[in-house]
């Protein structure tokens, strides 16, 4: 796990360089999540963090300048345990739209098993724009990537466009919030499926 | 004019009750819409908003109890213009699918025109999530009527859920947020097209 989670951390000039301290920072980011999400980023504080971390205030400065730093290295700690979440579940698929069910799948899950997600991404559009628009552009960029080896793969249209990618991205983002994080009534596998089918076969009535 | 704005003010006891009246009031919001936009709620203050809106300090209180009262009257009349400029756009289609393009064009034409808008409806997850979530709710609404609309006519498939309006709708605001936000690099033609492509057979290649 240590070596998982290594991966998960962000490279500045704090970087811890024992399992040591790559497991203070792991916990000081969860512990982070926990604050950001339930008090948001003006109301969290830093003794707030270290507290919910059980690890002293002074751990915290080994490792981060300020919560402006903390909040940025959450929300790329974030985007890359989503990603990271949905490359395993991609692990074994049979078609390119298959393997785009298994990634809305496991991004549902997360976001249920972490909900506190939303709010840490959404809140970074105003306390640190940069970062937002980063978590979406690398998200759409890494589907495109996916649609354009299913297009030479042959199992998707060849004429797909980046476009594509933001709309399917859009569709998951929102499936999510309503299915994953304000009411869990369906199955994350039956939300997955109609979304899927969209991209399968669209919603038109078979043509007669 | 006064008649199609009276229509996005949201009724409460101080509702105006004069055609100046409404001038007023309408001014109030699309200053707090620009002063909202720029600054955000917590930086944005009473005094910059009627400065913005040429209007007494007076007048503010004359329709507005407080700053949270105007943001939350915001987003409802924000939520209602897009849904009026969508309607009006709506009025000429051949069918289901041809009508749900109009929107995304219209939806993208208005968030061009008013970029404020991402900004003010994200942030109202923060400071006025009920006002949130009623926006999503009563779009989604509003699209899953469509395509039951569409069902019926035999223009879309008979089993369409409440999921495929949500799926809808996400794509519909990633799109904008992509083309009509941050660039304009596309037509909003083009990106209707490209959306409604998706509704129409699905990404997948053609069966041989």
């Amino acid at each position: 796990m240590a070596t998982e989670y290594s991966a998960h951390v962000e490279s500045n000039d704090k970087q811890p360089r024992t399992a040591r301290g790559l497991k203070t920072k792991r916990k000081l980011l969860d512990a982070a999540a926990l604050e950001f999400g339930e008090k948001g980023f003006h109301e969290a504080s830093i003794t707030g963090i270290t507290q919910r971390a059980g690890t002293a205030l002074g751990s915290f400065y080994t490792y981060f300048d300020s919560k402006d730093e903390l909040f940025s290295a959450l929300v790329k700690d974030m985007s890359t345990r989503v990603k990271s979440h949905a490359a395993i579940a991609m692990t074994e698929w049979q078609d390119t739209l298959e393997r785009e069910k298994l990634a809305l799948e496991a991004f549902m899950n997360f976001a249920r098993e972490h909900k506190e997600i939303y709010r840490i991404i959404d809140e970074a559009e105003f306390v640190d724009p940069d970062s937002y628009r980063a978590h979406y552009e690398a998200t759409a960029k890494r589907i495109f990537e996916r649609l354009q080896e299913g297009s030479e793969a042959g199992d998707l249209r060849g004429n797909l466009d980046e476009a594509h990618a933001w709309a399917i991205m859009g569709m998951n983002v929102f499936l999510g919030l309503r299915y994953g994080i304000w009411t869990e009534e369906k199955s994350t596998v039956e939300i997955a499926e109609i979304a899927n089918e969209i991209l399968a076969t669209g919603i038109a009535a078979a043509k007669s």
